[in-house]
């Protein structure tokens, strides 16, 4: 079986040989965890992000960056094309794990996930590592310390020298090059939401802007949500019935949200609690469906070059 | 001298390292031939269908995924780089060996056909391997016995072991892609009907859509046709005489066949047999020559977004 | 620290090792100095180029080809993202040291720039290069003899058998693509030139078409600056002032320049010296600044599809 946490490993191993050229730090906690730092007091950039990404997709996945253009302006973009979405969207990096510990809180996401399967989700997929080596992913400003890097060690039955913890703030390059990679995986989860089994997808591929960096990380949370619900593409080819996509389509876009249509900073303030906020609005603006097993394409959902010049060009939020 | 069966061995290699990654099957035949389906009984993707074309590229070019924009619509696509372009497009990639024995029929392309040279068109081109190893790209739908394998490996003059068959239907996802990255080699082809001397291209480029996965092989036949011979954009860059481009150009096209603009599909209904259609129809649809012997650039041809709507999304035919 | 010159070692052997397959020439001189021929005698080609510009960026940028749409036509182009840009784009990829030895000139580019350290520029950048190897870059159709190859590595201090020279021509195919590869660096020498702190710039990402190959150096050399000036499209992250970049922006891409506006070969001749041109000509069409330190973005400039048609399609220059 595919271990994402072996592959990932790889990945950080190439991460940490070419440290100074991608601008990250590498250091180790006292009980042996390593951390890669992308973007708390290293500099990071475009290609830690992107290493940052496929380790994050457990090396499923190929993130390339390419140019987008939206009428009258452009933006670099990155594309993601993902072999066993299931796996390496959902499985790993998907950012479903809450790390709370004390005064330390992160949400958490990549290959650990897959060992030590605390979420729900892992119930609808088939997925389990058994790797000795676990790679967690943390977009947060605070470095971990040992006590968390053994906490999460310990979840993943790893030894803490085992793990390697790779950490970026929303507010920075490598942040943004990370979140939007996790485009088709936002489509993924939605389609989890909708009761869509996504064992049935077989590859997956999207494009998604890159956030200009924000001012701070509430606001850089803003900006990198619309480059997905405003600026994201996804491609899916699945093998399912035609009418489960005939179900599914329509509602799959971020459009199909009752909370569609402002930028996603204004909507935070308005709600005043994550929460609230509508779960179904957590989509790419723009998405294709090929059913393998009729032929059929579907199609729906639009990008939204409006509300994508408001956040990230001309940062009115 | 380049092996381009060596370089495709190489290719293969990674292949069944990450097997379960890609979607691959690998099995052994009894002989030793080593088989790897992508897309019969095995998923396959996204990802395996690169490393099959650039496997059938003979490691002569590079395969990657781009977004490609149709007036009202997308699709993936991909984009193939390839030096050296008479040796890994018509050498080695292009699809040009009958493979009959008994029951079993299937078209082979791939480094393979540089071993054994049972086509007229190798008198065109300077190119012999003399490799020990030997791989060749089927696209059917029924996995080869030793037989259909020890055939093939005679007529390359290597041992059964020292084969590799990677076989993938036109109708799946791998098959989409390994038949879109033909599309400089669709172009060059065209160019040895038209009489003109491949050897004088010294790099291509192009992208082609990626056909919506059809609901049989025949239907993938008219997709993945539609998709080079309506989306398909190349780009050669040739030291000929000016003369030579001027008279080749405009026939170059798919747009020059007095089959073009039908969905290839119901091209094929109407003839009722494939080798009634007009072999000059298979090409790409727009082409671009840069001569480096005279700085002139020739272009001729246009994506059809009707054609490719028609066939790859509405799926009408 | 980050060796420029180590890294390139690593691509050079690349291509050393594929060289058939990329259609380059090598050879060794009598001291032992290793020259890569990618376009003199060579055929050269699309990869071999990709491969020169990634070497000359001392192996801190990831160069890939893509195609790109201009109105009523369309070329393929390479993107480049740079991590390092102060380090990989000038103290490496910027062509700043001329190499004069008796009858034989060059520009010379790429990391043993930071080695020989002759130009001023250094004085503006942090970085020093240490190895005991060197690769250096000449544009230009003469190969290098012994002597020539002894005096670039005496400047740099290594043994003439620790020196690797590639040289391609601007009239090649590989030499459009290091030269397109400079998009990036083309609007960083342009901020030096305009006072700003380059050492601020923390990722750099940019595309460009490539120019069709011309039928002699000077057209070439027109063409490729076409490709840049009214093509080339960048995005900086930086990491300073809002102020420096509100007196930056309008000044940075080309269009700022009082000789924009016609193709650079006519330029070339009306001023008939390469050194009245205005410096300020020499930046991309388009540029995208994203200020990490505020969160704002700032943008100026935009393709000039009229005069890359009438320069790289017509060719009427």
């Amino acid at each position: 079986m595919i271990s994402v946490n072996q592959q990932a490993t790889k990945i950080v191993e190439q991460m940490v040989a070419q440290a100074e050229a991608l601008g990250v730090g590498v250091s180790t906690l006292a009980r042996g965890t390593r951390v890669i730092d992308a973007g708390v007091q290293a500099r990071g950039g475009l290609q830690a992000g992107k290493y940052l990404a496929e380790a994050c997709l457990g090396g499923l996945g190929e993130v390339n960056f390419l140019p987008l253009d939206f009428d009258d302006f452009w933006l670099p973009g990155v594309s993601v094309a993902v072999s066993q979405p299931a796996v390496g969207c959902m499985a790993s990096q998907y950012a479903g794990w809450a790390i709370k510990r004390e005064a330390f809180f992160a949400m958490g996401s990549g290959p650990a996930r897959a060992l030590s399967r605390v979420e729900e989700l892992f119930d609808k997929l088939d997925y389990k590592d058994e790797a000795d080596v676990a790679v967690i992913v943390l977009e947060g400003r605070t470095l971990p310390n040992d006590d968390v890097a053994s906490y999460i060690a310990g979840k993943c039955d790893v030894s803490p020298a085992a793990l390697s913890i790779l950490i970026a703030p929303t507010a920075c390059v490598a942040g943004s090059v990370q979140i939007s990679a996790r485009v088709v995986e936002t489509g993924l989860h939605k389609m989890v939401e909708l009761g869509f089994d996504i064992r049935q997808v077989t590859s997956g591929y999207g494009t998604c802007p890159l956030a200009p960096v924000a001012k701070d990380d509430l606001h850089a949370i803003g900006r990198t949500n619309d480059c997905v619900l405003y600026g994201g593409r996804v491609y899916y080819a699945v093998q399912a019935e035609d009418a489960e996509i005939e179900s599914l389509i329509e509602r799959l876009p971020s459009s199909s949200s009752r909370d569609y249509g402002t930028p996603f900073y204004e909507l935070f303030k308005e709600y005043g609690d994550f929460y609230q906020i509508d779960p179904l609005l957590f989509s790419p603006a723009q998405a294709l469906i090929n059913n393998v097993a009729s032929g059929k394409s579907y199609q729906a959902g639009q990008i939204n070059t409006t509300i994508l010049k408001t956040s990230l060009i001309e940062g009115k939020t």
